[in-house]
């Protein structure tokens, strides 16, 4: 146990989009047979929208051109010194029909399996937080 | 975007519990508000249940003494070969109250922050899934 004071940074909408969009893979957060339920995935940020690649239709087959409430996490936190930054997005998923639209993305999320059956889903976020996990004496104000 | 043939091999539940042993944080997914939430968090894995530690008291407090469902995840996901594995908890989630187990888990728990204000929930899981992401030609079968 190490002694290391912490602190929570909050970070600007800006600054997630810019954090989320520098990793290939978060968790969406979803609902399935009314449970909770997480599964990693790959993701691209397009013009603020998260854009995910998912071989589990199965799972996100409830997913309706309506939309449904979803979160999507992603993180990069240091296993040793537990420092890093973590970001969460709240948001309608619908998923995507367009053709132009999943021919791009076939071109730019990278797929867990060999075949092209994946679902591609995009996700309008209306709610962006985070924070950075830094040694106090770092940048910023403590959220918590 | 490789050429690299992938598939999903299930985990059993004491090979899942084993790997989400071996690493020291995940992913709690709970629901806050009526909206999906999810928050990284220190874990340990105590005689089949999940303890995690949180300094987010007030995103948990709904976590009562009867017990609210949850579902945890971990991960270990290469982000160039996106390789690995997850594995995903359903289960239970109640307060941890006993200040001996408290204690304890003081000794074991690793902190985000340097006060000792955190709280510690215990997931009791039933439901215990998981798989690896493999090169096709690794042992295993194949699940999706």
């Amino acid at each position: 146990m190490d002694a290391t004071r912490r602190q929570f940074t909050g970070l600007t909408r800006p600054t997630a989009l810019r954090l989320l969009a520098g990793v290939p893979l978060g968790r969406i957060v979803f609902t399935q047979r009314a449970l909770p339920a997480v599964q990693p995935v790959s993701h691209v940020v397009d013009d603020d929208d998260i854009v995910i690649r998912s071989p589990h239709g199965a799972a996100l087959v409830s997913v309706e051109q309506s939309g449904v409430v979803v979160a999507y996490e992603a993180d990069a936190i240091d296993p040793d010194t537990r420092l890093g930054w973590t970001v969460t997005i709240t948001g309608t998923a619908r998923p995507v029909w367009d053709p132009a639209d999943i021919a791009r993305y076939r071109g730019i999320v990278p797929s867990w399996l060999a075949d092209g059956n994946d679902q591609f889903i995009r996700i309008t976020p209306y709610m962006v937080s985070g924070y950075r996990l830094e040694r106090i004496g770092g940048k910023g104000f403590t959220v918590v």
